[in-house]
C-alpha cells in the first residue's frame, strides 16, 4: 500500500466515493445495448481497480438516465401484454442490471491484479422529503414520447406531468429532489472497509417517510452526483470523486477563451457557480455537490476529473480540486 | 430473545436460511402487477419479521419465475424500439426488482416491531459448472411463445433451443444447471449476524467461471431451493426453511389416502424420493434440497412448511422436519 493512500491525519487509507458518469457505462460508437455496456463497465473497471490496487477504499455510484430511459421505454411499450412497472420499480431494476455489470467486471479486474476484495451491489433506497420544492415543478423528463392525446390520457388517468419536448412529442416529467436520507446506510458502513460497494446506483431508489414512517417509492429522479455527496458525508469519506468526460473543469467550455480549473476553494468555486459558469444538468450538479462535501467538514476535498485520469488527479497530479481555503495546501 | 432460537450446542442464535416460494410474491387473485407484489410482500414480510422478533438469524432467497418471465416478455415485445436484455441481466433486474419490495416491507414489518435490524438485498452471481449434465439438454421454458417460423429464426440467429409447448406455440428452453459456488459469499457472510440479506434471488445470476478465472454470464435457471441450500451450507446456517404452499409434505397428495409427513429421516425422505412420491419441479426439488442440507453435516435440520406456520415449524409444533437420524429428538 502507498503512503501517500493513507490519510495522515487518521493513519488510514483515504476513502473515497466515486460517481460515475454516463461515459463509465456507455460508448456512444457503440449500440445502446446490454452487451455494450458489459463491455464499457471492463473498461471502466480497469481504472477503478488500479485505484483500489494503490490502497485507497472505495464505494461506487453510478448514474442510470439512459438505462432506467430504455427499461421504461420497453415497459411502457408492452403495456398490452404485460402490466407495466412503476418508475421506483425501474430503478430498482436498473441498480440490480448495471450493479450486475460493474460487480463482474470490477472483480474481474482486481482478480487480474491478484487484489481480492469483494464487490458487491447493495439495492438502495434514498428517502427524499415531500415538501422538497422539486415536487412542486416537475421538470425531469423520462420515458418515450407520446402524442397529444395520448398525453391528455396519462394526464387524466395517472395524473402525470407532462411537457412538450422541442417539438418531438409530449414526455413525462418526474421531480428531481435532494436525496435526504440513504435507507440502507448501515450496511453500507458495515461493508466499507472489507468490500467495494456499489451503491445509490442513478441516485438511490426514490422513497418518501410517510408520518407512520413507512417508506413509500415515488417517481422522482435523484441526482447522482448529489446522492455521491450525501453517501460520502455519511460515510466520513475524504474525497468525493465525481468522474466525467473532462479531465479538468472549464470556465467558458468549448469557448476561445476556456480556461482549466486546477485548485479552487469552496468560495471561488461558489463565485463561479453564481457567475452562471456551469450548465444545469451538465457540470452546475456536480460542482453544486463538489462544492457542498468540501464545505462539510474540514479536510474534505472534492476532486472533478475524467476516468482515465483519476490515479493521477488524486495524487495530485491532475484534475480539478475543490476545497476549503485551509486544506488547499495538504495533499491527501 | 428466546431460549428456544439458541443452538445449545454453539450458544449462538440459530440460523436460518428461508427461501421463498412463488406465493410469497403473488397472490392468484391479484393481477399481475408490481402494485400487487407490493402488497403481498408486505404479508410475507409481516411472518419474516415474527421469525426475526424470535431471536432467528436470518437470510431469505426468493424465487423469480414469473417476474423474470414477465421481464423478458416485455424486452421481447419492445425490441423494435430498444434493444431486448440479454437472459442473465433480466435475472439481475429481477433480484433488483423483487428485492427492493422485500427489503422496504421486511425493514417495516421489522421497524413496526421496534426491532431494528438492517435489511438489504445483495445482487448476487452463482457459478454453474460448464460441464453440468443440464447443459446438453436444455429444460426450462422462459418467455414469450413463438410461431414455427419465429422460432427457427430464433434458432438460428441466436443458436437458442426451442421446443413446442402444448400446442401453444414454441418456447425458448434453457439449462437448469446446479448451482456451484455463490460468488458474492463473502459479503453475505460479513453481514449475516448484524443484517438480514437478502441473496441468490431467482437461485443467482447464473455465471461460468472461464479457464482464465473471469466470469461470464449465462442464459439459463438455477433451483432457487438448490440456490438456498448451498447458501445454507456456505453460511454454515442450522436451519433450511422451505417455505411453500402447504403445511406438510404429503404422500398421494390430492389422493383419498394422502398422508402428511411429519419428522422424517435424510434416509427415510430418500425412499419416498426414489419411490416417485414427488412431482419434480415442484416438491421433487424442495425434498432434493431439503435432504441435501440434512445430510451436509450432523445437527442441520431442513423444515418445508407454508410461510404462515413457519414460525410454529420452527418451534417443533408442525411442518415436515427432514434430518439425520441422531438429530431426530434433539429440538433446535
Amino acid at each position: 500500500m502507498n503512503t501517500d493512500t493513507i490519510n495522515p491525519r487518521t493513519g488510514k487509507p483515504i476513502r473515497i466515493v466515486a460517481a460515475l458518469g454516463g461515459n463509465a457505462l456507455e460508448d456512444k460508437e457503440l449500440p445502446p445495448t446490454a452487451e455494450s455496456q458489459l463491455l464499457v463497465a471492463k473498461k471502466t473497471a480497469e481504472h477503478l481497480a488500479d485505484m483500489s490496487c494503490r490502497g485507497y477504499e472505495i464505494a461506487v455510484v453510478h448514474g442510470n438516465g439512459p438505462q432506467i430511459g430504455r427499461i421504461l421505454l420497453a415497459s411502457e411499450y408492452a403495456k398490452d401484454v404485460t402490466a407495466p412497472m412503476p418508475f421506483d420499480v425501474c430503478g430498482a431494476m436498473s441498480q440490480g442490471y448495471i450493479g450486475y455489470h460493474l460487480q463482474q467486471a470490477l472483480s474481474q479486474a482486481l482478480y487480474k491484479r491478484k487484489r481480492f476484495v469483494p464487490v458487491v451491489t447493495v439495492i438502495t433506497q434514498v428517502a427524499v422529503d415531500p415538501k422538497d420544492p422539486a415536487f412542486e415543478k416537475p421538470s425531469k423528463p423520462i420515458g418515450p414520447f407520446y402524442s397529444l392525446e395520448e398525453a391528455e390520457r396519462l394526464q387524466k388517468e395517472k395524473g402525470w406531468g407532462l411537457v412538450e419536448d422541442s417539438g418531438r412529442g409530449w414526455r413525462r416529467v418526474v421531480p428531481s429532489p435532494k436525496p435526504h436520507t440513504i435507507i440502507e446506510i448501515g450496511t453500507i458502513k458495515t461493508l466499507w472497509h472489507t468490500t467495494i460497494t456499489i451503491a445509490c446506483g442513478g441516485g438511490g431508489i426514490p422513497v418518501i417517510i410517510r408520518p407512520d414512517n413507512t417508506l413509500e417509492g415515488v417517481a422522482a429522479v435523484i441526482d447522482k452526483d448529489l446522492a455521491a455527496e450525501k453517501l460520502a458525508e455519511d460515510m466520513d469519506a475524504d474525497v468525493l470523486l465525481i468522474l466525467t468526460e473532462v479531465e479538468k473543469v472549464y470556465l467558458n467550455f468549448n469557448q476561445p477563451d476556456q480556461k482549466a480549473l486546477d485548485n479552487l476553494t469552496t468560495d471561488l468555486a461558489r463565485k463561479y457557480i453564481e457567475e452562471g459558469h456551469f450548465p444545469p444538468g451538465s457540470m452546475l450538479p456536480k460542482m453544486e455537490a463538489a462544492v457542498k462535501f468540501a464545505s462539510s467538514r474540514p479536510g474534505r476535498k472534492s476532486i472533478i476529473t475524467s476516468l482515465y485520469a483519476a490515479c493521477d488527479a488524486l495524487a495530485g497530479k491532475t484534475g480539478t480540486v475543490i476545497c476549503s481555503e485551509e486544506a488547499l495546501d495538504v495533499q491527501i
